[in-house]
């Protein structure tokens, strides 16, 4: 409900066409409607232009095919997150469209075409192979979004050079987002060299004092690199959203 | 360097005019020159159109001086952070063209204008009066940027309607920037309702089982609004900068 | 063991009806007499009107089956918690009248008919579908202890228009139970809402610096919500609990 | 606003008494008004009955001052947390009325009668010496909410039989609070005693792995006691808050 | 009250000598007297035999004297531990007779002779400088509590002939304590030289990883050398009371 | 080698009977021998009267098997502690004669008759069923070093009473071992009534910030009782020898 | 490139053989041929004489195929670490010249003969028989790297005299590695009898406040034995590298 | 005392020169004697070459000045570190020869030449300003133990062009020694390029999740580039110390 619909409704009871009661039980959910969501049902509100994305981990292989359902009625596109291949085996019995990706984790059905988002790709940087599931799970969000990726695999920093040799991507992408475990020392070199958006993923991967990610999580936080904005570990669907929300923003202003 | 310039050194050897030792030295440091870097002798590094920044915690009032009046040799802005009260006092005995501003511990000197960043404002949005030092040093940030601020303070999420009331400005900002302390929950309330980029700043408001921050920034590491991207404990100006890459990236592709 | 029962006891030996020495032994006794526990043999004492209650984890499912078929001499009800299915299976075999359910891992045997305890409900709040296990518990608890329970599951902050239109369960609950994991922010939300008791329970859902249950966990006793009381992470059945003690002491006073 | 406002609203509109224009102003702050909020303009939104809380701690005295005259306008009581000796001084110069106590670090102001709350008093419970700022800060809490306290101080476990002499004290509260530090083995004792809402306040007292509270609170948290809640450390407001809450619903259901 | 009186008590009411309500008053405390508490007055509960001791920490100057005064009257022997050199002057002008030692931060007073405990004297080993004050304050315990003490000081593993050295000292120690920070490697090596009980103390000298004391106290914890014990980080006190309840427990049985 | 013996060998090469290379031979062993160790060959040096012992966490089945039969050439007894079920199974096969007890997961020989160590028993202590395997490692373990037990089961500080009711064991005892997991409270209890050494094992019973076992040795080692030493977590095995270590020395001194 | 090639290439320039665009193509790669790096298409860069070595951990097994193929291509050894069992079974059947061990979980290929690396053995010290396995891995990567290794297993420190007796092998040792795991006290007691460089290695070894290592890791850091250097928890390989390193540097100055 | 000695000794006995008590007393000290442990009186060992070193920090000024003045009786150079200023001012007073630099927190006294250690310098890198109490601290250890040091400071990597212009001084050092606080990166970097010795310093320099040095340290324990080792946080001395070690083992092999 906006601004029109409440003058009409006014309007309705001025001249006697809108009984108060109506009204009144019009205006008792006025205030979510005034909200503007246009998809109230599903827990992680995600606006148009986006599939629904369903969070597998922690859900049962039927809870996972009962939400899918309940979107397919209404044409949605949907990504499944963190779908071991076990529960994706059962799901896809159910559900025959579902594409699974076992390295990403990840489940789609692509119902409706994508709109594609934004003009120029997002630079995908990672660090090392133990890095690929969780930046493989970026690249299939921001497929799903409509986001262009450009992947810079295996430039982890101790071989700095690399790096350095794919300045041209970073520098004609709208944003870089770098995955990296163990000491997590990417991001800021990257942040350094590029002057855009740097988003930073830490991953699981290492052992010993890197913490399950940790320690490059803290890292990346620290880094010495000015405005790099930080995910949670091995969030390579956050990252992908955050870009989403960046290139999202700049179409409507 | 450029290419450019690196075709006219060429063509100079090739017609004689450029000793080859001429050459050599000046393409010894051609790898350096060929990453762009404008200013190589500052810290962080900050790249034309921004201020030079100095974290003024870890450094004396005379490296503080020291800096600022080197960069002023170069006609540069300057931004001091993380300038506590005492230390600003003798800064400013030495610097007195340095303003400095208490609230948000920041130091600043403008020699050039500012260029102006970006079309719409940046929402700066926090919980409660105890995080006001660190969303000033955000604003404070975000000016030297060239970027406009639009302030939502005092709305922390127990009083959630004091939040929503505010929902134009959020869908009015090109950038949402949340800081909070406590529980660190007003970005994923926050993250909920705005569709364009949220960076979440977490402070070390709180006692106990706060942790100085960590909760907070947990919290929004962990928020269930998806994509809502994190900085350091305090970093107010980490993420202004954050959004000025923003920003500044629009205006390249 | 009380002050009539002393006197009696102090007559007796005065009037030389009860001997020294048995007077002696029964005084010996005293202390814990005094304390008026009814049922010392348990190892989490529980008073009457409220089910035996047996903590599965740590027991041998022949533990299970032997305190339940003791507590069953005696008529009373009983309560299994954290009974994982296999474990389940091997109890049920043994103690057929069980009733296990899978979700909440809980086991009940009902002997007796269960006195309502309260009048008006208690509402019982979730953020998502992976907090269901920890909210059942906590629901079987209270069915157990005879309280009434009203349902609000999925509400989580990112969509924050879900959990408003629920103010008339919490406005006629006698106590609100909140159930969140990854950043658990919903207990602050509530805490704004609701003038009554807040009950918050956080849950290990979550990943990486959701620190399985420990960010939720710490969210909670640093939120801006005064007066919000928490639970162990994943302790439904000390939520229900809880509750209880609030309804029971009610009855007294 | 509630129902019957809005009723009024449009009645007015149907008769044409009310301009659309006007209608639409006074209903764009319904959703809030909706919500039942009495005192929107505070942060730590407090409902009627209740004084105004205002946190000390992350406030200077200047802005302590100037909410507490905000509140005086509106004639109602304050309260001020976590005032710290130095800053009370400050405070007391600019406000005379404020009473201060140093052990609670609390400074109040009566300008309206506090109504009763609750019909048996609250006991309150400490370990030893240490834990009394918290308790008298939760006392002073429990005095502002119009909660009659009964003390019982200094009866740590390792002399069991001070607390055992005090089960009188327990049987006739309302709601039982325990303030302990160190290895905060209090509540589990209390708990096995008491039938009603007992609510648990680790405090920062110990050295060494007390870890500043911690150790208090995780133990209080995995009590097996059932259904002891906890608040954070050091929090004696935030325990005399929930304490308040559960009697207020009670007077309300 | 033990089993004599209370018989004592019973006959007088058999015989009439002792009215009924006399009877019950003394009864009323005999749970109490039962458990034979000497001191129910005192914190912590300390034998006869033992001095009282006061936590010089989180208690005022005016607390310390007024505790110290309340055990001067019935002529006990005192003993303060963590008081700094601040307080202690503030108590020593009302208490002349407390005799303060800076290093250990001690206070005591000696008004009745100390019964000396045990035959051989406990071994008091220390790692370095750093660790002097917390073996001191253990001496100091052992001092009030009758105990005798060999020291053996600065023997850090880092030059491991200096503890062989000292073996005829383990040899005839009834109990050896060793107090050690940093890594806390030197109760590994004395255990696995002494046969009799050892007890360790870490402390929270070195920096970094140390952790103010938790690596020690870890590194003790997890001792290859069997059964060594463990004491709080700092904690000389109670290492020292440790050793009397071994030497007391064998003057018993 | 002792004293006796070095001066036996030198009598020897004195007299020209023992030749100058063999008693270099055995001179060469003499530091490690006059340390008084008897069996330089194991891993963990247990003195005599003690059976080796093998901690089977973290050996491999042929490893434990190699190591006790090592031992059986010289006649020793074994204990072998932390033996899971399937291991067991496969000692057992190759060393039918080891004696596997699942529930304390240890496996013992007894080639040698057990001298006993002690006159009066040690009051074994434990809270909660949770807690038997780690109190029974503990009871096998006094069992092989010839020390008598006494159990109290059962007893956890929720139900103070049981606890209170086994005073006179605790009074009897010449070591009060206490076994409990969760808040670990137990030993602050237990700690006031004993006089004698209390010895505190932490277990890794509970969930959620019971941590594995943290909470309760954190609270263990902070416990307001004086004098209780600590054992690292679940370590039963340390307790039980840290308890012959007490007795030990009584016979020697 | 190094400038030999530079002076080439612009002689080549000004003698009009090298076209500019092919000049610019060749420099275009400068910077990083500049670098000296002789494998840029290694993950980690290993110089020449060092194997390839392949983190086996967190790749599938036909990546590590894969790689070691793309190695064998260039007659390269080929050292995997961190290859499970299982792992290494598909592994061997696709490369059945791999060499697997299953103690230190490494495969190796030798195709070239390995260079000597040093003139003394380096000595690999161990504290107990679950230590193996990284020590293992340490002596695994020294082989292949070229450097002799003499081992010193099994000397713990609660047996400090069998260490004492390998005071020979230090002495002539060019570097000591130290893999001890629970407290991690070896390298300090090590670090305290050898003048020259002590690397040393926390392992996993141990339970409860071992910490899965990092007690000893924090103790190893903390260590009193001044200059000895650390590395990551069961980091037998990084050891081993760093020993290398320091023979590497002999040979070149 | 060696081989020979005892040959001598034990031909003494043979021969009846030597008294069989004189030859007892002598060997009873042989162990330690057979350590070759030339200043047994100091705590931390350092050998000859090396001057003595004397913690500053948890030592009273007065223990500072009476052991540098034991060590002047001998002649030996003395280094005092983590002295701050307010020390070093009573410590001058007394010893006037001491040369304090307040930057490195450092006091130095040179009786005796200091001999020159390595024939290469150790090449010292810092990250940043705050870095430079750390470098210097190790910078002065060099000099006291005779290293030559060259010095490459402010070169974090997020201007990683500034670290790439230093290779010519990373090759031709002896050992790299990397200094930085923050996410300390460096290292990674710095081990990618030098094929030789890399030692990593963690600082405490950061906030919010640096964690006082504690990022850097893991992540450089962490680190991607083979072989780095690692040092305690603000450790300068004891990098500066492994330097050493490593220098002066290759001078006796």
């Amino acid at each position: 409900m906006d601004l029109r619909r409440l003058r009409e409704l006014l309007d309705g009871v001025r001249r006697g066409q809108t009984p108060i009661d109506d009204a009144l039980a019009e205006l008792k959910d006025l205030p979510y409607a005034d909200l503007g969501y246009a998809s109230v049902d599903h827990h992680r509100t995600v606006r148009q232009g986006a599939p629904e994305v369903i969070l597998g981990h922690g859900k049962t292989a039927a809870q996972v095919v009962g939400i899918a359902r309940e979107l397919g009625r209404t044409g949605q596109n949907v990504l499944v997150t963190r779908l071991d291949a076990e529960k994706a085996g059962a799901v896809c019995s159910a559900l025959p469209e579902l594409k699974y990706v076992e390295l990403s984790r990840t489940g789609t059905i692509e119902r409706a075409p994508i709109a594609p988002l934004g003009t120029s790709p997002v630079a995908l940087v990672s660090a090392g192979t133990g890095d690929l599931p969780v930046a493989e799970e970026c690249a299939e969000t921001l497929r799903m979004l409509g986001v262009g990726v450009e992947r810079v695999y295996d430039v982890g920093v101790a071989g700095i050079h690399r790096l350095l040799d794919k300045r041209d991507v970073f520098e004609r992408a709208s944003v870089v987002i770098v995955v990296a475990g163990m000491e997590g020392a990417l991001p800021s070199v990257v942040g350094g060299i590029v002057a855009g958006p740097v988003i930073a993923v830490p991953t699981s991967v290492g052992y010993g004092v890197s913490f399950g990610g940790l320690t490059a999580l803290a890292g990346m936080l620290s880094s010495c690199a000015a405005g790099v904005v930080v995910c949670n570990i091995d969030n390579g669907f956050g990252a992908g959203f955050a870009a989403a929300r960046i290139l999202r923003a700049r179409e409507r202003y």
